[in-house]
This record gives structure tokens, sequence and C-alpha cells, in this order.
């Protein structure tokens, strides 16, 4: 159809990449998506749908081996890529080469600071395409993002941390001195669709465990994000017994007393423009049931009696506002479309 | 201690292979159990309790590799196989003629008929060891498991469903013409440690399915042990939400009017020397929750208004009565000790 | 806007209400729909948001009283109710009587004989508006439902029961006297949002258990359906650990030998102007997760090696294609619209 | 038997009391404990196995009204209340005035200090016997527990929290004026056994929640014990999808720079005397699974960088050591029992 955004998805086959075909699909300004995988372990299946039967009986949701033949061919503009990070690595340098935009969503191009790229064994070539890429998070980067061929889709936990944060920290309404613990806990598709005995069920259910304290890759986006130092910032990611949603619990201290109408008035007025975040009153907390398969971001928060020690709750779906959803509002941003338009 | 009966478990890393180290270590007849492993993949664990730390502070669970030296080293009088089927049958023979009883928990001697063990691809050698062997259901073999050589450990469907089955069958209250309609509900435990794309929980949380429809390898169990023709039995396993337990729902017809009171009395009398075996009386029927973590069946039924066609349901713990806690049971009856013993 | 149907749904407070509300707001022919309530034990909410905070942040969900007068005003032609049966065999004689079309999603309405209405404790007044009423499964009634003024809703098992079986059925493939045997098992919202001791989260977990062995007033509407006598069906339901989602295992006997691929013929014929029932190909069977969400309901089957003995799996979502979305699709048909309007 | 302890128990019908009269029933050095409910609402069950079948099958688990007189006439000597608060209340004076020494689970006599008890309604009544009676924290109290009359059992989340902090707080390593944040999650069970919408399985699976932020009663014992002043604990309790265990995530900064050696040295030490903590070695944290269904408090941590940061996790099963569990170890201390006695 004349008008229409066309579009491919590389790496379809994995939960976000399934998210993302759906998507895409059903949004009213695209053609019909290219879905292409890779690799061909064993019997390539010619459709999404042999893999994740509950995507039958819709027209289809054909799926080709990736080539760049095939994107010119069928005039592809944007490309989302939900690869690995060195996949990732590889395949944005040629395609921004060949003209495409691109929404990368793994973690190759989130990072400027040569120290936070470490923690993926990147290397510090592509310098000028890493400084060039945006940061896909359209509540705090819009501008950005709208004319950015080059995005790069934010880490679930930084989405669900640092838009319960920012508006804090832009307004200057915390103490950072006295540090900000961040307690996350995720869903198991988060870890992704390899099964490990980590992602075993029997592992998983009625147990619940932290990982990789100190320790996750994800900091640095958050760090970054926030203008924040290593010491200032603590994050402990936990597994749930769920298949999605991501909760935040966040410890903070105020600069000052503040009443709970001023902090909420701050978080309102920070995001009057963004319909993608929902703001609780207090004493009502977001929980991750409320946001599960859309693509809010909800955020409560409890005061202290003191009016100084604040806890924050954020909650997101996080195949949703924690990727794929995000990526595809970020191409709305892209593209100069509502923000809503095929999220809801 | 002298006195103390030495046991071995070959495969003690798996689910069953865990449960049987619980029991035996506890079991108050038993010097301290040989735990082995036949493979050491990456790095080999010395303590069980490096795989599952719940194990840990006990005194430990020394694993070895496994030898035959080292069981006759320790003087081991009684052997449990945890192992895949085909170990089993290479392992068990030379067991046998090293003068060991053998408990097999695998799938390899519990067939004596050709047909059946065609499912598991066994061929026909080894045939007088296979007719020897006997199939460790206590509650039906008791006499001939005492003095076995070679126990074969019953699957754990079967077990629920031979126990619902057997007093009905035995005393001729059913009719086999009509069919009798098994459909089984089991953890995802029953499916073994090993992460597949089956048991990630992602797949598995949320759902419910059928699986090998006309075609699980445990229906030949029930057709020989319940002396019933092929056409007579359907068996239909599913996979619940849920790490560990079965609940069998069975469908028959009886022969003629019967009252709730005389089926109740059957199955009390059958199994009155049965201490694992709970009747429920109707209404109340069993359910999954009420064996977990015990050695029970638990057995109930429910009876249509016509009296003749009647439901049966059967709950236990795949690990335990439908596994480790029946080769201990057995155990108890090779030599001679009351069958609770070391079970509660 | 003209042209929009004006609907309204009483009892939009419980969990079908709530799949109702969430469906007819997003319909594209309808105006907004009024959202009312019975009672107001305590606080009344005055929006839906505020007992589903998922709700929140779209406009808003505005919850009223109910009353006859506020229908008026609205304009309301067509009425949902999800209210208990004894509630919604008061209110649709008199909506009926004002003009109203009705889908009514309780039992009150779906059994025209005595026999079985008498499971509801339902007195056999209103007698030719029972008779007048349309059971409201499309894919088998859509010529009645077009001009109906009242549709009876049917129950969640039974529509899973009768899609799976009509066609064999009605096509004389199935050999009766051998009986059906209907083994379902159902998610936890087909319980309803009333707090009980067997809704306890702890009673559920881990667990699962057969209810209401033949005494399930579902059953009546399979008898009447399907043109069954009692004693040529059996039906247990069971509960799931999960929250929503039903599978029916089936198992019937067939006339005489048929293939796989006439059996799937005969289905796919049957259901060939059905949108919203997808046939799988053997050996692939529905699993609850792929229908999860959907209005869609899934049919597989397995057959034995005789080619008689049958077994049928059907899976749907209980809220949708066993409630809310079943009732906008009879009200899609009632308008002429396509049946996947406002369902995708 | 001569020498045998007689023990009752108040509350025998929720999740903890069928905890107690479990263990109670094993443990060795007990006569058969007497069970006893404080009302009848509707049937009263004559044995505790009517409302638990899990139960079933072992001799039984008689149930009776609660009276002075019966108490007085099985000879009962220590009596366990796990009773809700104003009833302890009420029943432990009475109770230590006719000489009974008592075990009290609820949180009626655990705070000494009026602001503290003001959190559960408390008046300042009883001043002497509250100033009397010893908080039941073994590990902490073994001397007081001895010869105590009576014992207030902590509570759940106290018990994880409480004792990873000790060992650092009593050898001076913590920097208090940092603060220390409780991130804790709980299984269902901690919300006992009252069927609300809170509990209903649809609110809490796939679901997660924080809740009673800054308003926890159980932050009163938590500050008492460990002599902390009201700003320098947070505690955020969190509902998890699961039956039952606790993971406590701690966040502390050392007065200076550690090892982790030390910190797990220091660990050890504390606890060289306790068999039901275990201390992990670092990398390696607990997990719920691993002290499930066991009396073990699991303690593990890791460090930062910068070895000052230090985050501790800590974990429990909430109804024994969290609970049932916990008042027994107290037990076998007030009759100078190993430790372990009945728990294993």
């Amino acid at each position: 159809m004349p008008g229409e955004l066309q579009t491919a998805v590389v790496g379809a086959t994995g939960y976000v990449g399934l998210e993302l075909a759906r998507l895409l699909k059903r949004h009213p300004r695209l053609g019909v998506p290219l879905l292409l995988a890779r690799e061909s372990k064993g019997n390539f299946p010619t459709d999404l749908a042999d893999m994740f039967p509950a995507l039958s009986g819709n027209g289809g949701y054909a799926l080709e081996p990736f080539s760049w033949a095939r994107l010119h061919e069928r005039g592809v503009q944007l490309l989302f890529l939900s690869t690995p990070h060195p996949v990732s690595r590889t395949l944005v340098p040629e395609a921004i080469a060949r003209g495409l935009r691109v929404i990368d969503l793994s973690g190759a191009w989130r990072l400027k600071q040569e120290r936070q790229r470490a923690l993926y064994g990147l290397s510090d070539d592509h310098h000028e395409l890493t400084q060039r890429s945006v940061y896909g998070l359209p509540e705090l980067n819009r501008e950005n993002i709208r004319d950015a061929a080059l995005v790069a889709n934010p880490g679930c936990y930084p989405t669900s941390i640092i838009l319960a944060l920012a508006p804090l920290l832009r307004r200057g309404l915390l103490d950072r001195g006295r540090g900000i613990v961040c307690d996350s806990k995720s869903g198991v598709s988060g870890a992704g669709k390899e099964p490990t005995s980590r992602t075993h069920f029997v592992s998983v259910a009625n147990n619940f465990s932290a990982y990789a304290v100190f320790a996750h890759r994800h900091t640095g986006e958050m760090l970054e994000q926030l203008n924040l130092a290593p010491h200032e910032l603590i994050f402990t990611p936990h597994l749930l017994p769920i298949p999605r949603g991501i909760l935040s619990t966040i410890y903070v201290h105020l600069q000052q007393s503040t009443s709970p109408a001023e902090l909420e008035s701050c978080f309102r007025q920070f995001y009057s423009d963004s319909p993608w975040v929902r703001i609780f009153a207090t004493p009502q907390l977001p929980e991750i049931q409320f946001s599960l398969n859309s693509n809010y971001c909800d955020i409560g928060f409890a005061l202290a009696q003191d009016r100084q020690r604040l806890v924050l709750v954020s909650c997101i779906d996080n195949l949703l506002k924690g990727a794929a959803g995000q990526a595809v509002q970020s191409m709305n941003v892209m593209y100069g479309w509502e923000e809503e338009t095929g999220l809801n």
C-alpha cells in the first residue's frame, strides 16, 4: 500500500522477536513486516507459527533466512535487530551504510563510555557510530530519536529504573550521596528462550533468587543515562517464578522534606506528554499484573514519615515496554506518528 | 555399624537419584549409602550438595565416579540404578553376576513381553534375567519381591493407574469390554532434569498439554500387570504446570450395579495390609497436594447414579511412590522390614 | 456517533464482566458501553479501573449502579448480563419486554429441557421465553442467533466440548453406544472472583483436583446441544493451577475405520466458515497457551492404530471464547458484522 | 510414656498450627500433642486430617475445643499458642499463672517498647510479663530461652533479617549512618489461611507486589533486637507467587574495607554453635528452594569491588524457621535437648 513503511525483523524467533512480529503485523502504518532468522539449525521453519502455534490462523508469519538482497528486494526502510550483541555489532554498520534506519534491541549500541562497553566485551571500533546512536527511551530522548539513524533500544531493567528515577534526579530532588538502591525482580522470559538448568521449570517454580549482584551489564545503562557515578547506585536483579513482568523497588533519599503531593506532581509534570507512563497516587502502588501485556511503565511511591526516605515502585512488561513495545514506540517517534499507534 | 545394609545408588544426580540419596541416608537400617555418577562432564561435583544446595549442612552427600571396584570395596549388597534404560540393561546382568541384589528404576526390566519391550528399543537378549525380574509394586507383588535378585521399579504413571484398577479387576468387577480410559496428569519433574524447550519455564507456566497419546511406553506396564489387551485401555498423559505429583482420572464400567459402600469396602480389603495406600470415602476425592512429599498412593472414586459408570481418581508423588519411595518400600520388603521404615 | 450500537453490561465487576468491558470499549462498531453493577457493598467504585488498575490510563471505564432508567436514557439497544443465574432469570424478561435484545452469560436461559434446568434450581416459569432463547454458539447456531432477541451464551466447558464433538456427531461418525468421556481441565478464573478456601493461592498452587464428578451443571448443555442421552456422555471437570484456559481431552469410538486425513477434512469442512476455530493437523495437538488471550477454539486429535479409538483435544480461553469473546462474536452475528470484528 | 513432655497447641487449624502439629507429633521427646481450636464455626472437625487430608492415615490428629480443664487433665506442661495476638494477650497471663510454660507464635509478646507495641494496638497492661518474655531466636538468645516461662516466637520476616544482620552489627562492622535497606519477598502462606481478594489465586499468580511500605509491624522487632533507631532501617515486604519461603535482600555499608574471607569468617564464627544457620561462600547465594521444608536459615553475601558496599541474601521457610520450626527449636533449648531434635 502506498505510504506504508516497509520494516524487517532479524531474529524473529526469540521471545522478543515474536512480540515484535505481532506488533508490527497489526501496526496500521506498516506493510507486512519481513521476518528473518539468521540460521537454520535443523528444519528451518517457514512460518513463525510453526514455532509459536498461538500465531496460526491469522494469515501467517512467513519466516525467511536473512540476506541483504532480500531486504533490498522488499524495499525495507527500517530494520529491527533482535539479535545477540556481537551480531548487532556486525550488522548495524552495514545496515547504516546501506541507508537503512535501525532499531537495535541488543546491548551493542547502548553505551557511549568505553568502561561500560567493556562489560559486553565490545571493542572500541565503530567509534563514530557508537557516539551517534541514540538511546531509545522516548520519554527522555524524543527529540534525538526523531532523526536518529540508529536507535539503541534500552534494556528491560534500565527502562523500569531510569523512568522512575529520572524525574527526581533531573529536578535535583535526590541526595545522591546517600546512595540509590535498585532491587529488581524479573520474570523468566528475560533470560531468553534457550533451555538451561536455570530456566528449567523445576528450578524456577516455588523458587526466587538473586543473581549477578554488583555484576549485571544493565548497570552501565543506568549510570550513563542518569549521569551517576558507579558508587551511587546498587542494582540487584532477581528471578521471579512468572513468565513475564518486572517490578523494581528503588530506595532513595530526598534532599529535603517533600510532601506526597509534591512528589506526585513532579512525576505527573515530567511525564505529562508521555502516554505510556502511568503515575500512581499514594498509597496505591503498581503491581506486575497491572502493566502485563501492555506498553505501560507504572510508577508509584511510598514516603517515610520523615518525608525524606522514599521508596519507588516501578513495573513494566519486560517483553513490551522493556523490549518490543518500546521499539515500536521509538519507531512511532521516528516517523512522526502518535506514540500509542499500534500499541493498544 | 554391624547389621547395617550397605547400599549404593548409580545415577544419583537426577531428580530421582536425589530423592533416593535423601531417603537412604536417613533410613535407620542402612549404612551411609554410596552415591555414584557415571560420567563427569566438566567439573565432577564431589558432593551432591554442590548440585543441590538444599542438601548441604547435613554431613554431606559424597559423590564418586562409578566403578565395580568401589562397590566391592564398600561391601555393597544392594544396588539402586537410577540410570537410562540402556545403561541399566548393561549394568544389571553384571551386578547380578557379581552377587548383588538390584532395584532398577528404569524401564529396562519391567516388561516380560517382547511386544512391549520393543517400545524401548530393547532387544531380546538376557531372556532369562528378564523373566526372573520382579515388578516392584509391593502392594501386588510382596511375595515375589521378598526373594527377588532383581526388582524392576514401576513407572510413575503405571503406579497410579495399576493401584487404582487392580482391586476391581482382580475381583472381576469391571466390564472390560466397555474399555478403560486413563487420563493422567503429571508434574514436570517426571520429564527429567535435562533442560529442553519443553521443560523451559515459559513453555510450562500458564500452560497444560497432552502428549504421547496412544504412544507412551508406560502403557506396556499397565497392560502386562493388569493382564489387559491393548484395545482395552487408553492412556493419555498430560503435563501439569507444577514441579511434582500425578493425578490419574480413570473411567470404567462395572459389571453390575454396585453401591459406594461395596466399592469402598473392596478397596479397603484389598489394601488392608498396605500402609502406603489410602482409600478415600466418597464424596471426598484425592488431590495432588495430599500425597505430595509422601509415599502414599491416594485412591478415591465417584459413582454415577446408574451405579455402573465409575470414575476413579488416584494420586501419587511421582518422585516418591512413583520412583524413589517405592524403591525404598521394595527394599524394606526384600529385607523383611516394616514397609514404612525410613519413609515417614 | 451515528450508526453506533449502544450497549450495556450488567455485572461488569467480575472476571467476565471485565473482559466484556475491555472488548466492547475497543469494538469499532459500538458507542462507549454503559457499565453497570447491581449492588454497592461498601464503597461503590465509580470506575472499573479502581478495581482493576490494569484498565487505568485509557480514558476510564465509568461504572454506575444498575437502573432501567439509565439504560433508557442512554438509548441502550443490546444488554449483556454477566450476573448470577437467578438475577438473569429476573432481569431478562423485563429487558425483553422493554424491547432490548439480550445476551445473557449466565446459565439461566441455556436449557430447554426441564430436567436440565432443575440442576440450576430454575422453576418452569417463563416457558415461552425459555423456548425462544437461542444457544449462542455461532459455529452451530449462526442463523438463529442473527434474529434472536435473547441469546444464551454457552458455558465455558460446553464450548470446548461441543465444538470438538459436533462435527463427528452431526456427520454420524461416532459410535455413541461406546460412550463419550470428556475429561476437562480449567484455570481458576472459571471459579469466579469470590475468595474461598478453594480459590486461595495456597490451595491451588502445586495442586490439581477433580470436582463435581457426575454432578456439574454444564453437563446439561452438552447433552441438549449434542442431542445425547445422559448415559452417553461422562464429564469430569478439574481445577488447574493457572489463572485461565481450558483443555478438554475427549475419548470417543468411531463407527468405522477412518483415516487421520478424513478426520481432519471432516473438521475443516465443518468449520470452513468459522474464523474462530483452528484445526490442528495430527500429530500436533493444541495446548492451553496457544489460545490464551484469544477467541480461538483449537481442536486437534490422535487416532489409535485401530483407526477407531479417537482422542480429541480442545482448548479455549475460558474468559474469551468461553465467555466474553463468544458473547461479542454472537453480537457480531446479531448485527451482521464480520465475526472477527473487535476480537483481534 | 514416662519422661515425655506433654504439649498442647492452641490454634492448630491455621497453616502454622498444621506445621506445629506435624512437628510435635513426630518429635521423639514428646507425648502425643493435644491439638486445640478455639471456636467451632459450623461443623467442628474432630481431626485435623478432616481439614488437611494430607495428614490422614497416620494414626490421626484429634482436634478438641480449647479449655483449661482439658489442658490440666492431660497434664500439659508446655503450651504453644498459634492464635491472633489479642487472643494471645488474653491467654498467656492465665497460662503463666497456672504454671505452664508458653511459646507464643503471635506478635503479642515480642516487643518491649511501648512505641512498637502501639503498632499492634496493644495496651501497656501486663507490663511485668511483657518485660519477662524472651524473644525466641535461639541463635541470639539461647541462654534466656533456656529458663524462660514465656517465649515470644519471632516473626518470619524478622527471623530472616535479624539473623543476617546480627553478626555484622554485634561485631561493629556496619556503618549504620548509611542506613540499612531490607527488601523482603514472601510466599503467600505468610498472609494466612483466610481467603481474601489478596490471596485469591488469580490475584497472586503471574503477579508480584510490594505492600505495607514503611508500615509493617514486623519492623519493630528488627529495631528492638538489632538495637537500631527507626531511621536506620527500611523494611519493604513483597508478595511472591509461591506458597512458602522468604528471601530477604539486605543492603549495608561496612565501616571499612573488608575481604570476602573475613566476612565469611565473621558469619561462621558467630554461628559456629548454631546448627540451623548455613553460611554460603561467595559467590554462591541462597535461593528460596534450598531451605524450603527445612528449619535452616541460609545466609550469603556479595561484596562490591570497593569492599564496603555489601548485599546480604537470607532465606528461610516462613512456616518452619519463620514460625513452627523455630518454636520447636526453642522448645529444644528450653528442655536441654539438641537443637536439631525432631526437626530433621
